[in-house]
């Protein structure tokens, strides 16, 4: 017979930008996704899970406009005999589908509509360090609602599980703001070109980074910045660029402060004052609710997402600092975003559905627990139950099932068992706690050997210490002993 | 300013083929994976969470012949300035996803590597009722080792993962099966030709539905089927076709006798009595363990996937019956699937790398359960606080904060609260079991009504009972223990 003809290997890669997750990684995750869910569906939200992949039309955004509609998302043509060549795509964010889902099941669904999604969306970017084009989104948004109460109640749910996933209070606060309010400034400064607006809010935008003086030459004649370029200015006077500054710069000792000085920035404006007016509201009862300044604030230079959203915006930020790969330290940062949209179901049904809503970066958040010692990032493995003699499989997998229905992690050795070495070398790999051996002389005498991994590894790194030398991590029991003895030794490791 | 051009609005349509999955739908799934990846956990696997992005290189089976290999994927093509080029697919399953995986990581891995994956997979294929293009797997995998005691253990582990979801002893039987019995049954028969060779294994497949006699005849001069049409035989003599049928048939009332009567199918053939010789290994392995003939059988009329495996084969069925949508009484069937195979990391490395694993059908399994009224289909909703005085909000979320403050799920009614009758149907909709009203009276009075609306919509529905009317559905309390009595309905109602 002709042997067949080679074909060249496949290479054995994750395709760029993307990532596998192994072990803790993945369960810490899920741990972390169900205690989110768990404050949701306490808040009354619902849980949907819609297809990962939508057709391009009811995503919107990416509409083709060349041939291929592959920008920003992974989209795909549809053979002509099943889905009449319509063009598909990855989900780019969890707020799309929402949208089209509320549309397709408006009559069905209850409103206003609370509902929470979790789950991973794609982007077709370029990919860089630590940035993946496969991530979790985390989503809690109420459809159909357009009381402020709403939006205070994302905002105290976010607080709620930022405390509940372990970001103890003090480590985190929750920052308020409202579009319409910067609408009022903008009103109030009577800026007639457009031009001139989008310069502004591109400048407040820069608030972040550059700070008040930043914003203030920027709002003028220009700035140097720190690579010695001339950044020109939006050719403000002094006077014009007051209220924009005022703005930004308005938080006070308490809710009562800034709010007061909001009202001075935006004057007699009306998207203004309703915007300071929703802010009230929303503290107000989030106060009623228990939420102090120690967890929510309001905050007028919260200025990411401004663009976006049509009403409040919030933002959970860590307050804790780190290290950063260079070293330095600083803030953690953000962690969550979301705020109040309006025009989220109109594009299906012309019918205008007022909407709020947040998103947690999952990973961000494992990132910082993990970074401040709160999870642990290996974790234990199973205790190994070595194989002396491979024609007593059977002795050795009663033993692990004896410690299973024991509710204890365990298993047999199913590598090849003629070097011993090799198995203590893989409990070892798999981060065992324990490790149990019943060689022919055992089997004789009624027991079985267990060792202490973790101990036995403690005690070889300080060999030279007496009192390490003088504990035993390898005990000698009967074989009826097996499941307590296991049991004794990993209380004692985890106490 | 002229108007904007009005685009025609998108249709707010899942893409064919896929769906939407609501409330409980999510939770009970995502309970089940929790509960399926305990078990897993238990035994030593470690959770895998790989991309659902793979190059159709990586991925194989689906190499394109032309264009477009979009033949059972969803695949398109990076653009040639980031991925130069390459066809990227949504994988079709967790199996082709691990073997690459397991080539690239090889080296940090331990061996053998006990895996675990759940989550969605994709398949380009013609949508039918109840089958969609997007569901959930469920697998497990052990890779690198040969030992019969690594196919015994994922065995025992479905069994056990079985009853943990909440099928009972009894209502579901794991059978094994082992291709090298086949392959030695084969030999026996001496067929030269692979034509005749191929048609038995055909005829084989249809075991499951045509029966003993069904296979004698379709191995002989051929049968007439319900139809009426007269199918062709493969053309056997009664004596050729004798070793396929004692293979079929050679179950017995225990695994000895079912041994005896393969050995003697098999008759001198080596790959086949290898093959008997290995069920007999697992049988002693999960006698061993504790896993008797009512959970984990030997049964040679495994037919299933006897193909594509190179060794042992096992299914999971439920053996309780159900009735079909015409009404019909039948067995629920198999909900999960596995073997050995050992052509896994090949074609990545060149190397044979032994494997064997299981594959849980959860949507199946979770179909099962609520056939069988094991889990509800419909999720108690959140005690609904309403609102009859929108400017008393504050008092309603400070009400709402206490209520999940003491871990009930709990909302305020966040629609439009003018009609009272609309707050009812909504908390109606949302299946809520209590609903809080505090009105001024109640305010000035200091007290709440609590209406449990379980009991209520029961005396609606039974309004000619006077023992019904005689019990209360609305309770008056005082204020402060507004958290005690909602407490006290949810328990009634529970019990």
């Amino acid at each position: 017979m002709a042997k067949p003809k080679k074909t060249p290997r496949p290479k054995a890669e994750t395709p760029k930008g993307f990532r596998d997750y192994f072990g803790a990684e993945v369960t810490q995750r899920t741990e972390m996704l169900r205690d989110i869910a768990g404050v949701y569906h306490r808040y009354g939200f619902e849980a949907l899970e819609s297809s990962a992949v939508e057709t391009v039309e009811a995503l919107g955004k990416f509409l083709p406009d060349v041939d291929r509609p592959n920008e920003g998302v992974f989209a795909w043509q549809e053979s002509e005999d099943d889905g009449a060549g319509d063009w598909m795509a990855l989900r780019y964010d969890l707020t799309a589908p929402l949208a089209r889902v509320y549309a397709q099941h408006r009559n069905d669904l209850p409103t206003p509509y609370r509902r929470y999604a979790m789950g991973p969306v794609w982007r077709n970017e370029k990919p860089g360090p630590g940035r993946y084009r496969q991530f979790y989104q985390c989503d809690a948004d109420t459809v159909g609602s357009a009381s402020m109460a709403a939006d205070a109640e994302i905002c105290a749910m976010l607080s709620d599980t930022l405390e509940t996933v372990g970001i103890p209070r003090g480590d985190y606060v929750v920052r308020v703001n409202n579009r319409k309010v910067l609408n009022g400034v903008l009103e109030t400064m009577g800026l007639a070109d457009e031009g001139q607006r989008d310069a502004v809010l591109r400048t407040i935008d820069k608030f972040d980074k550059v700070g008040e003086d930043g914003v203030r030459e920027l709002l003028g004649k220009g700035r140097l910045d720190a690579s010695g370029a001339f950044i020109d200015g939006v050719g403000l006077s002094d006077d014009q660029a007051g209220p924009v500054l005022a703005f930004l710069t308005s938080r006070g000792a308490d809710a009562a402060t800034t709010v007061a000085n909001l009202r001075a920035a935006v004057g007699a404006s009306q998207i203004g004052v309703q915007g300071i007016d929703e802010l009230e509201q929303i503290g107000d009862l989030l106060a009623a609710g228990g939420y102090g300044p120690d967890r929510i604030v309001i905050d007028p230079s919260v200025v990411r997402g401004l663009g976006y959203y049509t009403g409040p915006v919030y933002e959970a930020e860590l307050t804790f600092e780190i290290f950063d790969e260079k070293g330095r330290k600083r803030q953690f940062g953000s962690v969550s975003g979301g705020g109040r949209y309006d025009d989220l179901v109109k594009r299906f049904t012309g019918q205008e559905v007022p909407a709020t809503g947040v998103s947690i970066g999952v990973d961000r958040l494992l990132a910082a627990l993990r970074e401040k010692g709160r999870i642990r990032t290996a974790e234990r493995g199973p205790v190994v139950v070595t194989v002396m003699d491979r024609d007593r499989m059977a002795d050795y997998q009663a033993m692990v099932a004896e410690l299973r229905n024991a509710g204890i992690r365990a298993e047999v050795y199913l590598g090849n068992p003629k070097n011993f070495g090799n198995q203590l070398k893989y409990a070892d790999k798999r981060n065992s706690p324990v490790a149990v051996i019943e060689g022919g002389d055992e089997r004789a005498n009624g027991v079985v050997q267990i060792k202490d991994l973790i101990l036995g590894a403690q005690i070889a790194a300080n060999a030279t210490l007496e009192e390490w030398k003088e504990r035993p991590s390898q005990y000698e029991v009967a074989r009826a002993d097996l499941v307590a003895k296991v049991r004794e030794i990993l209380a004692e490791q985890a106490g």
